[in-house]
């Protein structure tokens, strides 16, 4: 990179640098050569006090005001209410505020981007900008040229959610789960086994060798706070009021990645084949005509994946299964595109 | 038993008595009791040559019509192309014949039979009776009572099906995978790892760590044998040539229980507290108000399960999550339930 670019690049604060989304946010930063001027990297609880980037070990405090006022681009992965106490503030006094947690992405002054979808939502005065729920991010992308075409009316969803996208106190707790459950993975007289369900803290139930349908908490109407997200930020980065969402949000003992069977109903009619040239076409996406992609095979790579484009139950109705690595596009790689996109447009610097 | 029950009791035979359904099958004429005057356990192609029945070794050669036209009920729990072979002249010279693989299902003149949901379809003249893909029993059984009272008009099923109900090699397939990706599984550097995508040949792809959007084989349409199975044995269990379906059936890293994410559309508008009371009512149904079942915690038990109702996207329609296990309902106590009901009846001695 030229010296005169690298003298104007940003000083970048991350807060949340030490978890599960921080280290892949900082390896991203890394690979694609985003212009850091300087790092300010920030813990939030996690009990690494350091990161490394470019080479160099990076002392992770517990993020203060004071210190995050020095940056002028903050991505925040973390908890809610870290964002909640911190970001408003930074976004005020003139700081870019990426944002991937929960706390902000359905309020009305808040732009909910993806950029590949809905760039166009971004806007000079508007600093705090949040990413996506990492389950809806799949289908926004995949789904959004359907959109464009013919008007997604209903979406009807379920998931395959991998541990990861819980946390690090989860996936540990599944790789335990997981080592302890091998002695159970054999025959038993020809029969086949019946694996115990383990006790479980950092997920509702044991998920090693199991399907679990409760992704956060029920509300009195039956749905997860991980459904009433995926429908209402989809409404929203499609600007879509009137779609109606229904999910069923399934954690599966996977390490990384989303996978989602979708039916979509569309208003116009759209022949399968021209559904299918329009998902070839589609940014940000690689949409299999033959075959399909699975999480293991996709994990640790950039793109949203789809495949098994078919006709549903209803006319107008297409099912797609989709793929994406929940802690690159469902999250650190989106909140670096958002950033890509401040630059791009010349509002960072 | 009295002594004269078992008189005369039947003769029974058991045609894959050395797979993984055959012991359950073995195991559940045991546990229920059954009155079995003889038992004549036949392998097929397995590496097991006997099996053991109260207590005691018995021998589980090949096959052959002579040694099963002493049986007059006879199970299938193999593959298609057996029960093809030898099933319909074992019915036609008399034998009750029990048929667990999906060789005549769709057959019109065929019962197939789940016995919660249409036992009706006994008739004492056909003898060759069939039971139902292990995916869409859960669904046929948790469905019928909503579909009695309202007409289901469409269905879109999401699966997650265990390893299990692809056989013994790939039940050791999925052991010896998960044996070797133990290692992979724990953090680097505080990044969530990226296991290796094994080489699979039992399944179509590597399925520890994984959910595989493929059970069986896809036709020209983009529909998997499995999709289709389960469309087309709905339709004829709940008489309901109408019935438009849409399934996209998952593997999952899971020993026993298939789960289903499904989505029921009614002509007949019904409030989810009627339904809820149909489904607290449903015959071989154990429904969850509250709480959800998962395969793990239910794995070897022979109710089927759901929870999760609620309200899907459009008018008059629900959602609901159903669990079963594949090797008992799914499969080998269905078949037994069937005898069972003939027993009830009379038509079997």
């Amino acid at each position: 990179m030229p010296r005169a670019e690298r003298r104007s690049a940003p000083a970048v604060g991350i807060v949340g640098a030490t978890g599960m989304v921080g280290q892949e946010l900082l390896a991203l930063l890394e690979r694609r050569r985003f212009p850091v001027g300087s790092l300010a990297a920030f813990s939030s609880g996690s009990f690494r006090k350091s990161v490394r980037f470019r080479g160099r070990a990076c002392a992770a405090p517990a993020p203060t005001t004071a210190a995050l006022r020095r940056c002028s681009l903050i991505f925040f992965v973390s908890a809610d209410e870290v964002s909640r106490r911190l970001a408003p503030a930074l976004a005020d006094s003139g700081a870019w505020v990426i944002d991937d947690s929960s706390a902000f992405r359905l309020d009305p002054k808040v732009p909910l981007v993806i950029p590949e979808v809905n760039a166009s939502a971004l806007r000079p005065d508007r600093r705090l900008v949040a990413g996506p729920n990492c389950t809806m991010t799949g289908l926004a992308v995949a789904g959004f040229a359907l959109h464009e075409a013919a008007e997604v009316r209903e979406v009807r969803l379920a998931s395959y959610q991998a541990v990861s996208g819980a946390g690090r106190a989860a996936l540990l707790e599944f790789f335990d789960q997981a080592a302890r459950q091998r002695a159970e993975l054999r025959l038993r007289g020809g029969k086949a086994p019946v694996p115990r369900a383990r006790k479980a803290s950092a997920l509702p139930r044991a998920i090693a060798g199991n399907v679990v349908p409760q992704v956060g908490s029920f509300d009195d109407a039956g749905e997860s706070s991980e459904e009433r997200k995926v429908a209402a930020e989809l409404r929203k980065i499609w600007s879509a009021p009137g779609l109606r969402v229904s999910v069923t949000a399934v954690r599966v003992p996977v390490v990384r990645g989303h996978s989602l069977a979708a039916w979509l109903t569309l208003r116009r009619r759209l022949a399968p084949a021209a559904a299918a040239k329009l998902l070839a076409n589609a940014p940000g996406l690689r949409f299999f005509r033959d075959g399909y992609p699975t999480p293991l095979e996709t994990a640790g790579s950039d793109p949203v994946y789809a495949g098994r484009l078919r006709p549903g139950a209803a006319a107008g109705e297409l099912a797609l299964w989709i793929v994406s690595d929940n802690l690159l596009k469902g999250a650190a790689l989106n909140s670096v595109q958002i950033a890509e996109e401040l630059l791009r447009r010349r509002w960072l610097s």
